[in-house]
């Protein structure tokens, strides 16, 4: 008697195994034009936040604790001068480009994509010769299925508990590696079952160094898996859909034909976004609407006697905090988001840094700040209600913000996104070179030269 | 807003705190005599798994994956012959102590407890200076903060899916690595938080390879979060009940009694248990009896036409596997494992081999052996009915089965489970020694001294 014999719904789905088999059969030529070039420009975001949160003490205090058991040193980490064996650069690569909450996000289920995939790439295209076309092509395999795997369990998932960058970033980052190692189909299969067996983190940690922890993990976990799948290290081949597998487990709700339906002709890795912002998505339309308002108000930011803010709930659900204390919790106050607009001009990482969180000005404006939950508000929407010392009061809607799929950035504005970023930790010159670099990706035989072109000192 | 706001239950408690702070405070003699007595016997009982398992394929395969990635080789794999970093050791010495299914088992749990914790002692243990007294406490606590959580959480965790050796495992190791490091309070709860992140392992894993990864995994990635912690790398401090914690994401039932209550009063850790064969305990009744039945009949098991066995309905739901067709689907098979016990009177690692379960002539037995389950009874219980060729029958009822709570292995009876299956991979002389060395280990001063003595070629 197996269990499985008793849910039929669940045997007649084929789905780790529809999924392995649209991944190996993959060629680059079969992702349209479109698609690689989002996919690039996801490359080129994420390439910058990595190098932009290189410098980050969680990432000191990483490399602290990894540094005894690091095996041949044979790749470096973007914005770093130290090498580590290909797995723990992997982990490295995803805590720096994540540290900053600066990366990309998969609106759908607010999934960073590039994190766990990138990274574990990166790290392996100096363990092994990769091109720079292959890499690319790997890297919109791995988002796709991530994507496409959070899509089908997305949002009992997530309202669970669950960061998806990570419980769904663990497949992105082993198929990616898995095409790149040439598995077949039934190794493939058992590297997604190896990866569904470590599909973790908890939303708990948000607000720790652990969140940056989560897309590293992810990327190293999934590697891994690929790396055991190719060694004959067997699993199941249905981890993804069997009673006992992730998507039950894990999930109150599975949508599987989010995971089959339409493999190569709709494309989840199309729909990827870039952070204008140096936090989590839900403020980015009130950072927006702060900037426009300083725009339009010049000094009188000076006079504001209160901010009143309507949005979607997620907002307060998520980055309510009143009185944050660090600049990392200054990424889960939107009261303190609104201040630092309106104040300083500013929602890079220079924005929420310990020093700003700690400034009496900013304390003393946030401090005037009150929102309120609509759900009637879209979740790239606010209104924005400004009242000044003399009574008057200005009323800002922003429908649409910077970042979205509707207002997304240009090119230019992700390279100066790159280079503002980068130039702190690498210097301007270095950065505007490695800019350069990760644009020309694809035109690269060897994929290291651009992995070597990202590091402190190169 | 901050939702935990909204959770007043969850607020009250202080779950992580209270663990953290009686762990860090805990001493090798605040421990009674008789726990650590039992404590030593799991670490034997364990050892000689984990020499037993070393030569399986599983090892090979996950050593092949392994080798190119791993550090500085501080630390053997008791069995084997290389050497590895501390971390990748202790992801070995899960596997292999796993990989017969004949380690050890906290029966109100099913967990596993000694893999994940061991495992990582032990790899430590040539890492850094640890006598054999704080060895076996680390152990103790390991186990103590494992089998707690299991409590926690089960029956509704585990029947979600979770494979709980992983889930629970992988705090066990972090208590016990981060009590060796002589972690604070605060750096405790941080290797804690970090283990709950990390929490995963699904049961739709068991029967491949995958399943013993999972001790595996517990014990690496728990030596891992107390590494970070230990420099610095923050994380929640209430990742066990917090509402976006390890109990709720993971269970639908939570009892944090069963957690803080009764701190260095009760001890899970003396309430162990070690299987006397080497598949899931809840064939073990089957075994036992099919056993007793043997020897009373002699000869006549060659004229058995039907076997017909009444047990719990676990039995069924996770060793009913009709037609295994290698030695390690054997394991999930009452079928294979009542045919095997009759004509063999084996229920050692030689019984669940893919030669044994090719055999015609257990498989004809097999074919007639038959089962129902049968809520009223009890997990440790079982009666077989056995019909002859001559149409006579014979019941046997087994109240408790060897290796329960009730009729617990002697030391002599671990020493020989230890001898014979460590002698089939290191050799008989080889085997006595480690044997003697693991019983006298609170009398190292380093018990480098052990895991030494323990690897092939010592």
């Amino acid at each position: 008697m197996n269990l499985q014999a008793h849910e039929p719904s669940a045997t007649q789905q084929d789905v780790t195994g529809t999924l392995s088999r649209w991944i190996v059969g993959l060629r680059g030529d079969d992702i349209p034009a479109e698609v690689r070039r989002e996919g690039l420009r996801t490359f080129v975001n994420w390439a910058g936040c990595a190098v932009g949160g290189a410098d980050h003490e969680t990432v000191d205090r990483a490399i602290a604790a990894i540094t005894p058991f690091s095996g041949a040193a044979t790749s470096g980490v973007l914005g770093r001068a130290e090498r580590f064996d290909a797995l723990h650069a992997a982990l490295l690569n995803g805590i720096t480009s994540h540290v900053l909450d600066y990366d990309d996000t998969h609106l759908k289920t607010i999934i960073h994509p590039a994190g766990p995939v990138a990274s574990a790439l990166v790290a392996l295209a100096e363990q092994r010769t990769i091109s720079g076309q292959d890499l690319l092509t790997a890297m919109i395999i791995g988002i796709e299925v991530e994507c496409r795997i959070g899509n089908c369990v997305y949002p009992a998932h997530y309202d669970r508990g669950w960061h998806i960058t990570g419980t769904a970033g663990v497949f992105g980052a082993a198929a990616a590696v898995g095409w790149i190692l040439g598995l077949d189909e039934t190794k493939m299969a058992w590297a997604l079952g190896l990866a569904a067996t470590q599909a973790s983190n908890l939303r708990e940690m948000f607000g720790t160094m652990t969140k940056s922890f989560h897309p590293g993990r992810a990327a190293q976990n999934g590697m891994f898996s690929s790396f055991l799948a190719e060694a004959g290290f067997d699993s199941s081949t249905r981890g993804i859909e069997a009673p006992r597998g992730f998507a039950r487990v894990l999930s109150d709700k599975q949508d599987y034909a989010e995971i089959t339906d339409g493999l190569g002709t709709r494309w989840e890795a199309a729909l990827n976004s870039y952070k204008p912002f140096a936090c989590g998505i839900v403020i980015h339309p009130t950072i927006d609407g702060c900037l426009q308002i300083r725009k339009e108000i010049g000094e009188r930011v000076n006079d504001i006697t209160a901010v009143a803010l309507k949005a979607h709930p997620l907002v307060l659900e998520l980055t309510g905090k009143k009185t944050p204390r660090t600049g990392l919790e200054g990424k889960f106050s939107v009261y303190h988001a609104a201040a630092t607009a309106l104040l300083r001009g500013d929602g890079a990482p220079t924005a929420f840094t310990d020093e700003v969180v700690a400034d009496p000005g900013i304390i003393a404006l946030r401090d005037r700040v009150t929102a309120v939950a609509d759900l009637g508000c879209h979740e790239a929407s606010v209104d924005i209600d400004v009242s000044f010392t003399d009574g008057t009061r200005l009323s800002h809607h922003v429908e649409r913000a910077l970042g979205s799929r509707e207002v997304p950035l240009t090119d230019e504005q992700i390279g100066t996104k790159f280079r503002t970023q980068a130039a702190l930790v690498i210097g301007e010159k270095a950065a505007d070179r490695f800019l350069q670099d990760c644009w020309r990706l694809e035109h690269m035989t060897d994929a290291a030269e651009m992995a070597r072109s990202g590091v402190r000192g190169a």
